[in-house]
């Protein structure tokens, strides 16, 4: 199963042209998470006709309005199309505080329910867990508290070599405990090593979204060795004491995280009104990290 | 001037691949106002590269979200241009309750206020004035208290003819008073009639917008004459049952408001998400009423 980014908003506070607010689709192990939800993204997924049928878990990086201003927009039409499960959004308190009382007013006699699940952006914890997979959060540096997400998939099964099975004439019933890396005793009392009956496991695949944030070398270890890292790059090396002053990240700053942590894959994002011309990020973060791509806004990447 | 009426948003509330939540804005008498702000309006004005710097005053039919989720967005992102002047929003009082501790919280330190004006949607009122307009409520049958907005020019001032003064040698201090319609008292204390030396005004120029609306006799003396109507039509003939439930109009009942009204243009829209050929709609109001057009989401009308 394909691991996919969908970008749906990779522009900053401000709309343009080009760029609408933060909102990216991530599907991984057959689900999708939704990360951050500006103004919009529910009228972009219709427009790209993408399905949100696996969406279950929302995560809202800060409570700056380009990151959330979309929830409601987007609550409010699952409501319509007649969704009943329960849809999880991870944010900070007030994030609830503030939008109980407008789903109260404007969402009535939805079938499902929207239950928020509070996350403290200042604590590296698990957030979210299933059979497969975990979400933790990684605290960043930005003008309010913000956090950025680590999605990591749990160690996998091994591989079964069929043709080894059949050689040693194992059973089928054996094969869960071959998968989690025991041996096999035969009926003779043989001991079958698992290394003879089964490969590795692909490595678990780990993607993180590190948006809005300041240059913030304590993330490094966090996020090592991650197959793509999505890091914002609001501005380039000419607006560098703007993205100081405002704490947010260069495109060079973002690739210098990108190459400290030994990432496979950058994407960068989150880019300024100011700039218009996109091929100038890519340039300066290229420098750093040859292995940069530029969001494009409604553009699916394989992961 | 040019009184024009340019259409952001035309869908109702599910957002399609064509139509954004319901949002217009209208230039008359050289000012702006925006009708309904649904999710998206500040991002299409943007991408029309459409100038605001005229809009003080925002005018909301009514308390569903895809007529006012936008908000937030739009008045955030005119705090970040810079705005200082202030910005009124004309709506019922729920609004004001719901979105004030938002904007305390997504909108601090900006330049300038938000005042919420109350409308009851229930009574035909002047709820603005300035020297050239009115706008008036007009009360609506929706789901939820519902108005539309007349906007009417003031009678305007006569023309003076040109010839005419030089030939009865006429001072140009006498101009506001003849523009006002009374006659001229020449020094020789003889009478010169009004009607030999201007001639009539325009006549006022009137606007009505009416959505969200059960079709709804009673609005027909309120609006008669209009140069424009807009009047909702969510639905075709072959949804008429679906209208008369979610208390919507179809494209006919819409028309035949607009003969009733002998009204001079009318324009459709919010158009349901259940159907995509928008010239079924057409076809069917111009039945009724053949001077329609189709709202057309980032269209300017010139009225």
């Amino acid at each position: 199963m394909n691991n996919t980014l969908t970008i749906l908003g990779c522009g900053s506070a401000m709309p343009t042209i080009q760029n609408s607010p933060s909102g990216q689709l991530l599907e991984m192990s057959g689900k999708q998470f939704l990360i951050d939800c500006g103004e919009g993204i529910q009228i972009t997924l219709r427009r790209m006709s993408q399905r949100i049928n696996r969406l279950d878990h929302i995560f809202i990086s800060h409570l700056h309005g380009d990151h959330c201003f979309g929830l409601l927009g987007l609550i409010s039409t699952l409501g319509m199309l007649g969704r009943t499960r329960d849809l999880y959004i991870h944010a900070q308190a007030d994030l609830q505080r503030l939008m109980q009382p407008l789903l109260d007013y404007f969402c009535q006699g939805m079938e499902y329910k929207v239950i928020f699940d509070v996350i403290r952006p200042n604590k590296h914890v698990v957030i979210y867990e299933d059979r497969t997979l975990t979400v933790k959060t990684i605290p960043l540096k930005h003008r309010v508290p913000s956090c950025g997400f680590l999605f990591e998939e749990k160690p996998k099964e091994r591989h079964i070599i069929k043709e080894q099975m059949d050689f040693y004439n194992i059973p089928l019933a054996a094969i869960p405990a071959l998968k989690a890396g025991e041996d096999y005793l035969n009926s003779d009392g043989k001991l079958i090593e698992n290394e003879r009956l089964t490969t590795a496991p692909n490595p678990p695949f780990r993607f993180a979204y590190c948006s809005d944030t300041a240059y913030l070398e304590k993330i490094v270890p966090l996020i090592q060795g991650v197959d793509c890292l999505y890091h914002e790059s609001t501005y380039t090396d000419e607006h560098a004491a703007r993205a100081k002053e405002t704490q947010h990240s260069t495109a060079r700053q973002a690739a210098t995280i990108a190459k400290l942590a030994n990432v496979n894959q950058l994407i960068i994002g989150h880019f300024s009104a100011r700039i218009d011309d996109h091929l100038q990020f890519l340039a300066e973060a290229r420098e750093v990290f040859p292995n940069t791509l530029l969001a494009e806004e409604r553009q699916q990447y394989k992961l």
